[in-house]
């Protein structure tokens, strides 16, 4: 009785399954075994993955198995594809092909590109033939392309059908259709005519014509190749839920949809930050310490090697330091000031390529205005540190060689800290890649050499 | 004929439109008169908002002009809050006006917010009363909490309709109903029940009963007060198209939309970016010089009163550098690695917070482990730096003090990569603000001092 159910259950609005940190809890106290299944059954999906992502393999496959299959499947696709695959592995086969079934195709083919090679050959053999050919097809594509990331399950319709004939072929197709808002109209080869969304659908007449109804302007077609990062811009760019994925002959062969574009752009995010600062892109707290330190290393190692440079410039002045070692203890607050000023030019900088905001022919631009920039800054925090200077040592023309030092180091930092994303993106690499480190790297080496060449012509 | 645009007219799927390196070689040119119109009106609103965000007000009047009324509106929902303002503020009253009634009134009001208070007055007067009211509503909440960024249009429908009376309710309900995608079920004080999606309509028979196909489990409740951050977590989790926002008392008031969640979530991101590196959250490349200096300045005055105190540490060893200038030239090789080594775990440990990957209880954890990757890097680096410095200077034992205070720095530099973003959480301020500056401070004082204190020690 629904009105019954109007006027008189009214449902608990509060989640009831366990927060996080109740689970993390379970595990520092090493109570693993009080966990509820019923609560756990009912927590949510995403919350129930993160916590996996901290188990060791024999814990996962105990807490999975407290869980119903269904529900094990959603947990399943919220997490990393890497430990997903870790997941199935140790999982009884039964199970893990029917969470591979269940999935949709894209996850399951993320999935299953992350098995050892004998696990993907026995579990494609397992699962239903329809799905693996899917899942074959879906590997094949670069796991960072719109070929990647699309899922090929996709709701087609033909210009001539009524709305009620269209409506009739969709509720014919799989139930578990992802994301069904578009319906795409094609012709017999599977060209792309039009657009029809799934409120259009409610809002029309049964006797509609879907050749009467779709939208023919059609924008934001995905070629199959395309970039992950580019098909997040166009997915922004043009506000859909979903874009078409088109195969090089024009033909429709799936969709890319918000929900994947939302952890691509945080995906981006991270990688872009810890790149710049020399870590992995894709590094997490969980990862092991030894695999963590072999992607640092490197960097430092880069790192270590500039710092010589900066180390030689000074080892150039060794004589005047030994005469006045008040040019010691200011040679690396010039230095700081320097790295710092060029780091402020070089988050905004990053940031707006990320964005896709620097254009043709404005690249001269951004670093003259960063330059200017650290120019204006540089005379003001000069100021500063030469009135501090003076007003300890007594000698106002130390303070003076620290001004002009800041003004032309500065200056120096905002443009080549707009500079180095630009080169490095120019030169096809990441725009983010360990920036900082150059940056630092150059803004010690100038702002030593102009410090100190200053001090010395103008202090001795 | 559907079936003839089927089989004869394949509508050209490439955009012809203009792209925004066309418009800025306009632009460039000094030829914004030769900007056909007709190519302008077809070209992504996305595009256009972007091109005006470049422009004078004049020249933004001038390009406006050109674009019929009905997609001037959607390139204003494209361009920032501030921007549109500027525009609205110079526009043609009646333009102005209606533009604001065509837009989703979340937009709306975020625009109107911006508005100077005597245009605001004017503006909210010529409106049609009902948006005004709306809109009033939506500029006393906060910004950037779900009420800021929710729209209130919400189709909401009774349990004891069936499909086809809720079908035909919706489509009696405003055209302009934004991403309908979900079918709220209320009760007579608007207290949620269930949720039906616009495909569970398609998929239902016309008799079936609201009360029978809803689903009653309720995830992701948004609270109107919650931050937007947390919103865009919650959207992320449970992987919706829109989530319901309700007031105190638990009334459904509003829904928030996917494609809100983008930009916040690219918002965030930037703002983590350029925060950390103590640049302005929202600066942009296109932000006036004077005012993007303005709030950068005071951060490199941070700046500049902890490089007092490393230049100080430094004073305090005056004496032995002047005896052994082999410590100047080594000692900022100590103190770059170190806060490169720092921003290596700074990195991580940002993104892990912003992606709610660090719980409760596990701080200290972190905080080691990112200490004891210093240390097996310092061991690393160390141990070829000492190897160089012994064959450049011939004495094993500067490059012995060089190995130890790298070990000793690097892994002070690790851990307090981590702490810094962590005890800035705790402390109720962002953890990005500025913790790159705060990191090179301290790693530069402790670097200096275990770097000089070892050598004064050993080595004189």
């Amino acid at each position: 009785m629904p009105q019954d159910i109007a006027s008189t259950e009214k449902p608990d609005i509060q989640p009831v399954g366990y927060e996080l940190d109740d689970l993390y809890t379970y595990l520092e106290d090493e109570r693993l075994d009080a966990i509820e299944p019923a609560r756990l059954s009912i927590t949510s999906p995403y919350v129930v993955s993160q916590f996996l992502g901290r188990l060791d393999v024999d814990d996962r496959r105990k807490i999975l198995r407290l869980i119903p299959l269904n529900i094990g499947t959603d947990i399943v696709a919220e997490m990393d594809a890497e430990d997903a695959a870790d997941v199935l592995e140790a999982m009884r086969e039964g199970r893990a092909v029917q969470i591979l079934e269940d999935l949709d195709p894209d996850d399951s083919a993320d999935i299953v590109a992350e098995l050892e090679d004998d696990d993907q050959q026995r579990l494609l053999k397992a699962i239903d033939p329809e799905t693996a050919a899917t899942v074959r097809e879906l590997i094949e594509y670069d796991q960072d392309s719109a070929g990647g990331i699309m899922t090929p399950e996709v709701a087609k319709v033909f210009t001539d059908m009524t709305v009620t004939e269209a409506v009739g072929m969709i509720q014919k197709l799989d139930e578990e259709l992802e994301h069904i808002y578009y319906i795409y109209v094609v012709d017999h080869d599977d060209q792309l005519l039009g657009i029809v969304s799934m409120r259009d659908l409610v809002m029309a007449k049964g006797s509609d014509v879907i050749g009467d109804i779709m939208t023919t302007e059609l924008r934001g077609i995905i070629p199959v190749d395309m970039d992950q990062e580019e098909v997040a811009h166009e997915m922004a760019e043009h506000n859909f839920h979903a874009l078409p994925v088109v195969d090089e002959n024009k033909r429709l062969i799936g969709i890319v949809t918000d929900d994947d574009i939302i952890d691509i752009i945080q995906e981006e995010a991270t990688e872009d930050l810890q790149k710049m600062m020399g870590a992995g892109g894709d590094e997490t707290l969980g990862d092991p310490i030894v695999e963590s330190v072999r992607r640092r290393t490197p960097w430092l190692v880069v790192n270590l090697v500039s710092a010589f440079f900066a180390g030689g410039v000074i080892a150039m002045f060794e004589h005047q330091i030994h005469q006045l070692t008040i040019l010691a203890v200011c040679m690396p607050i010039v230095a700081s000031l320097g790295g710092n000023t060029g780091g402020q030019s070089l988050a905004v900088v990053i940031r707006s390529l990320a964005l896709g905001d620097v254009h043709r022919g404005e690249s001269r631009d951004v670093c003259l205005r960063e330059g200017f920039k650290g120019l204006l800054n540089g005379v003001l925090i000069g100021i500063i540190a030469a009135a501090v200077i003076w007003a300890f040592t007594g000698e106002a023309i130390v303070g003076g060689v620290v001004l002009l030092a800041m003004i032309l180091s500065m200056t120096y930092a905002g443009t080549v800290g707009a500079f180095i994303p630009i080169i490095l993106k120019r030169m096809g690499l990441d725009p983010a890649q360990s920036s900082q480190m150059f940056l630092t790297a150059s803004t010690d080496i100038v702002g030593f050499a102009v410090f100190l060449g200053l001090g010395a012509w103008l202090l001795l």
